[in-house]
């Protein structure tokens, strides 16, 4: 059976080089690590992970703890961690901690302990102060996508600017009322939910809009967007002319339930929303767009970083949703602003 | 530090009950399973997996390979899956094996070789021969969640059965020009798709209506049903009455484009879906309804069976999917008979 001196001879490089080429664990160039790949394979050589991790106490795995994987932006952080893990040789071990769940207590309270990674990302896990208190003492490096930074590396969009954005857009159309949906389910409320509400605030108030401040609680998903939309559109006394959803999936369920009651997009009403999700081409949707392959990627690329170096520092990465602006939204109405104004009647 | 005989003398059984209800391998009654964990957590004795896997041969690890994350079907698979493996105490280890990307191909020429797991669970995998070998060439056990089952064990819904079940429905409602849609992208068929449509096609035959069958190619998503379907639904002279989709996700595809067409469903158009897809009751979607939590814990409980006995034989289980009417299925529009029969006019 070869071992790792005789892939090292074969490639041309030291045992040292070769073990982080085929490990993912420190720097190798793109180069050299195909040369080693190749000679591994030519040679038959598979590591024996459980007793090189033994040795050098790396698992070569990564511990992604996430609470959905059935939501659009979770799945595509994931599909971003898998690339770059991918990239590195590395494994990735997922944790699916749904809020709520036995399973989740089970997480925090048996699997964690384990310590079978060498490093954890949390995607949008939003942890009670017992479980962060758990995550924190693994003593294992910890990336956040989404939530929570408290002393570790995050990555995030600019939540409070991509909802200012999409407001002042709504603004500059000419629109006045201008409703906010979603968020604080059963008086809970996500940070990120909370930071975009704010952000629609701070615009509404810097845009003299102070009093027409309107927020709907929903769930953030499509079917909990549309179920409040139905509601929220239906009373036409207090219609809004124009919507910030909290994400593309509630707003898309704001232009599904105004598609059913005969409300015209974007004529009646305008909606925008913060995400950029596969189906917002499908319904026009303007949005602020965010990437969240790339969120998973930048987080893995701190990840390693601390892995290799422990002493590192944590970082902020925040990156920044540009506006893309389709057919959901256009000018006010006039005859809706007439009304508005107790001028007209339609 | 407490060891393995502490736990076991806390608890009260022997070192190996005490072993088997920590690892999960092998039967211990919910009863024990608790105590034993009880008194593991009361003496902060945490297994060193890895050294354990060296002795045992065991790695307390399952690994999971689909091809898509972002896919309701898929990511319902996946909880249900990660749901039982905490139950009994496994890791998943998950790989993204999207089709014609990189990351598949170091999945299966690299990453699967490394054998860190006990068992691996293919979800629609599709794989191609030289991919099948590999997974067969691993020497663990695997079971197929949807997909092929050759020489493994395989779950799925019997979608010939479904299909039909389908069709029936609206040819019991007196509709004749009933399309399907979905499936065959780029000339390429997933069985699965392959097998509805033939179920279709068999329900329409023996229904007298086989010069009426006809098929829509479309991506497998709900943008891809959408796209299809604007085309099919505008060509007023061919319209159908009624649209079996391959899924929900192509379903709720066509109401939309049905929605936007200003064609009234189901007044003038009938649509059935497959799936009970978490949109399906938002669009009042009639479906035959299927569990995908379901299918990935029974994956789970036939893995670990043959886990535990690798000389057990393979078992093909195949569940029914069940018709679920909402409002999205309606009778014939009359009208629309008429021109059908070309006597009349509207």
């Amino acid at each position: 059976m070869s071992g790792i001196a005789d892939v090292a001879r074969r490639a041309g490089v030291s045992k040292a080089t070769a073990s982080r080429a085929l490990t993912g664990h420190g720097y190798v160039s793109a180069e050299t690590r195909t040369r080693v790949q190749d000679a591994a394979r030519a040679l038959g050589y598979v590591a024996s992970s459980n007793a090189a991790s033994l040795v050098t106490g790396r698992t070569r795995n990564i511990g992604v703890i996430m609470p959905y994987l059935n939501r659009w932006f979770f799945a595509e952080v994931l599909e971003g961690i898998q690339d770059a893990l991918l990239e590195h040789g590395l494994d990735l071990t997922l944790y699916d901690a749904r809020p709520g769940t036995v399973g989740r207590t089970r997480i925090f309270e048996d699997f964690l302990a384990r310590k079978r990674f060498d490093g954890l990302i949390a995607v949008g896990l939003e942890p009670e102060n017992r479980e962060l208190e758990r995550l924190l003492s693994i003593g294992r490096p910890l990336v956040s996508v989404v939530g929570d930074a408290r002393d570790s590396s995050a990555v995030s969009i600019d939540d409070d600017h991509a909802a200012r954005r999409a407001t002042e857009h709504l603004i500059g159309l000419g629109h006045r009322r201008i409703a906010f949906v979603g968020g604080n389910v059963g008086a809970h409320w996500a940070e990120v939910d909370r930071r975009r509400l704010r952000g629609y605030e701070a615009a509404m108030t810097t845009g003299g809009l102070g009093d027409e401040v309107r927020h709907m609680s929903s769930e953030v998903t499509l079917p909990g967007g549309y179920a409040v939309s139905v509601d929220l559109l239906g009373d036409a006394a207090r219609r809004p002319t124009g919507i910030v959803g909290v994400c593309d999936e509630v707003a898309i369920g704001a232009i599904i339930a105004a598609r059913r009651l005969g409300i015209q997009v974007p004529g009646d009403l305008s909606v925008v929303g913060i995400d950029d999700h596969e189906f917002a081409e499908m319904f026009a949707l303007t949005t602020l767009a965010q990437d969240p392959r790339e969120q998973g990627a930048a987080a893995v690329a701190l990840l390693l970083q601390h892995v290799s170096d422990p002493d590192s520092k944590p970082v902020e990465l925040t990156l920044r949703a540009r506006l893309i602006v389709r057919s959901s939204t256009g000018p006010v109405d006039r005859a809706s602003s007439a009304i508005e104004a107790g001028t007209g009647s339609r």
